[in-house]
């Protein structure tokens, strides 16, 4: 089969799965229906390549393909040597694209077909993977898979998180059927690791090519804050009686916007929560999620202080108080310059950084030599209904990754 | 039994129905469970008196004490006389107070007790009576069982509400076992309403009395604002390239705020829904509730085109667009003025206004003289956890009511 019936056949596949038929988005959040058969699909590909998937104990998946004996006694190797893995994650933000994640999956499975094609055989152990939970979109915690993985987040902390129902992880992942106590994904064979992704931004449609490589990941984090009032009835409270929670955050927000504008850096308030949330009443507490970041450690940490001074200072004119906590916050990573240098020159491809988090950075950050192949996104939106790849892109995409795995695995 | 006792026994009977464990508030959302167990309460209340109580086709009640035979014939009277009803709700808004709808139908009861404990026999029918979704919490639309019975809101028209969780009302009706082909409750015998409610507000303890009657209520109403925006990747995405919904609606909210501080009015965004209300993406629709109150019509008017003008402005600078739809509008409403001297006069009673709307208004803007007496309220705090009254002041209320209703059915 030529690699493009190849990969539109498993595009096709996953189109329906957890999509929502009035937006066209998807929720395909971790533990839950949608996500798990996109799990299962993953084993029957891997399977259908005659490649066996091990699960984790949370949901975490990778499948080996070894090198062949003869390859590997002609090298003068052993079977133990380090091995590439790539893989994304197939879980989604709520109402999120096709892209995001699942691109990164579909094209290892189409690089694998690529390399056969070519009659190429590994001499070192090629992993194709899958991680858990990345968006963070249920329990808050990005990248929690790769996270319990390399050890950045505990089983014990993990299982503690509760997502908007009330519900704890650990229950979930139990629901779910897996069962931490049988261990997590072993790193120790993973010597190199790829991750190709769809763009979140327009670098590659400026630059006018179909392929990028990845510089650096911006520092990131999520930071929740709770605005606590005075619940009152709406209509009969006169205005200055008022500790009005809903009008600290609203001044927050703006504040936010503002900082970041000005410093070129990124702040956003896309999630929040109100009690009681009721037409007619004030509210008594307005909980609100902070994404920020920035170029550099330092100009987060600025960013955040900033906005956290402007909401407390607000805080105290509206008689409402304000609790910052981070949930979520990853430092700045540069992805290894040798490495991205030595895979653009495959094919003249630009490195690039990225604003965004993947799990990718958490693999680099565990000392973990890590590349990140983009595939151009042409109005650069994600995290929407409306993320876009063309298919032309997305297969040069597959040949570019097929040219790295080739070049990491020869 | 003395009133005391018997207002006493009744409140603690309420106390734990439909209250949360955590913030001390209740949730008494219409034909749901706790509301259920609070209608059933009433049925039996009032058969312990001796009253039978009907309930309509969406789930108002009322109970009659008709005159005894002798009484009308002495003071040659029909039982067709005009009846006065008196009651109010049982429901509440999300985390609300014990006492805002509870206090009149409780009071109710107990101003019977004291009537019969005085000897007294009404020569007109005196009628208990509860209305459903008052608050509006569960479908969006306030006094929702008086508008019905008043013909302000029709069957066809209210059974496609929908509440959050995209339940029709007409579903939710039928769910709780009620059919509204049966009909709704009758104003024919009503020549006059009474409805006693803690006062949401200070009016009462600045001037130090514990019971008050109505002048009017203010005109009021819901509107619903939709922020449409461009979903979008809350890293990547350049905040120059943005169209943020959430921004145009802070600003607006806080617009709201100042708008009604200035002009002395009354105006809230207490109730937000966001989508996909994630932490990593800038949101694609903010939808949030404007409530205002204005001391006129025009005044009304003028507050809520003010905040959508400044709403309309600041989309054009986002790049968002704005829907703004009235959900329900009460225009002002004087009740009976001779009526509320009479009353008064029977204890020296204040006349005051309230910005809160009440069924009591539904009626007297359908033409049925009514009268409101209000309890005091020692903080003003009313739609909150912490809402209260003294119960010296509940039972000097019942007393008042008491005398009302000997006054107004003698």
């Amino acid at each position: 089969m030529p690699t493009s019936a190849g990969f539109e056949e498993m595009w096709r596949d996953l189109a329906p799965v957890g999509r929502s038929a009035s937006s066209g988005g998807y929720f395909r959040q971790p533990w839950a229906t949608a996500e798990s058969e996109l799990r299962a699909w993953f084993v029957e590909q891997c399977a259908a390549r005659g490649l066996t998937v091990e699960t984790d104990g949370v949901g975490n998946q990778v499948a080996w393909w070894e090198p062949a004996p003869s390859v590997q006694e002609g090298a003068q190797r052993s079977s133990r040597d380090p091995g590439v893995l790539t893989g994304s994650h197939l879980d989604s933000v709520l109402d999120g694209g096709a892209y995001d994640g699942p691109l990164g999956v579909v094209s290892a499975l189409a690089a694998v077909d690529v390399l056969r094609a070519r009659g190429f055989e590994p001499s070192r152990p090629l992993g194709l993977g899958v991680f858990v939970e990345e968006e963070g979109s249920r329990f808050g915690r990005a990248c929690l898979g790769s996270r319990l993985v390399t050890g950045a987040t505990t089983w014990e902390e993990a299982r503690e998180l509760r997502d908007r129902d009330g519900v704890l992880l650990g229950d979930a992942v139990a629901d779910a059927g897996l069962d931490p106590s049988t261990g997590l994904l072993s790193l120790d064979r993973v010597g190199t690791f790829v991750e190709l992704h769809v763009e979140q931004g327009r670098d590659l449609v400026d630059r006018d090519v179909a392929v990028g490589l990845a510089s650096e990941i911006w520092p990131h984090g999520r930071w929740r804050f709770d605005f606590t009032g005075q619940a009152n009835h709406a209509g009969t409270t006169r205005m200055e009686d008022r500790h009005d929670p809903m009008l600290t955050y609203a001044m927050t927000a703006l504040a936010a916007n503002k900082q970041a504008r000005l410093s070129g850096q990124r702040a956003t308030f896309g999630r929040i929560a109100v009690e009681p949330n009721g037409t007619n009443a004030v509210p008594s507490l307005v909980t609100a999620w902070l994404d920020a970041r920035a170029s550099s450690d330092d100009d987060l940490a600025t960013l955040v202080e900033a906005v956290r001074r402007q909401a407390d200072d607000r805080a105290g004119r509206d008689g409402t108080s304000l609790v910052v906590t981070p949930e979520s916050v990853s430092g700045s990573v540069a992805f290894d310059a040798d490495l991205a240098a030595r895979l653009a020159s495959l094919g003249d491809w630009p490195i690039i950084p990225t604003q965004a988090g993947h799990d990718a950075g958490i693999l680099s950050a565990a000392g973990i030599p890590t590349a990140m192949v983009f595939v151009r996104n042409p109005t650069g939106v994600s995290h929407s209904p409306d993320e876009h790849a063309e298919t032309a892109d997305c297969l040069a995409g597959v040949e570019a990754l097929a040219d790295v795995l080739e070049e990491l695995t020869r």
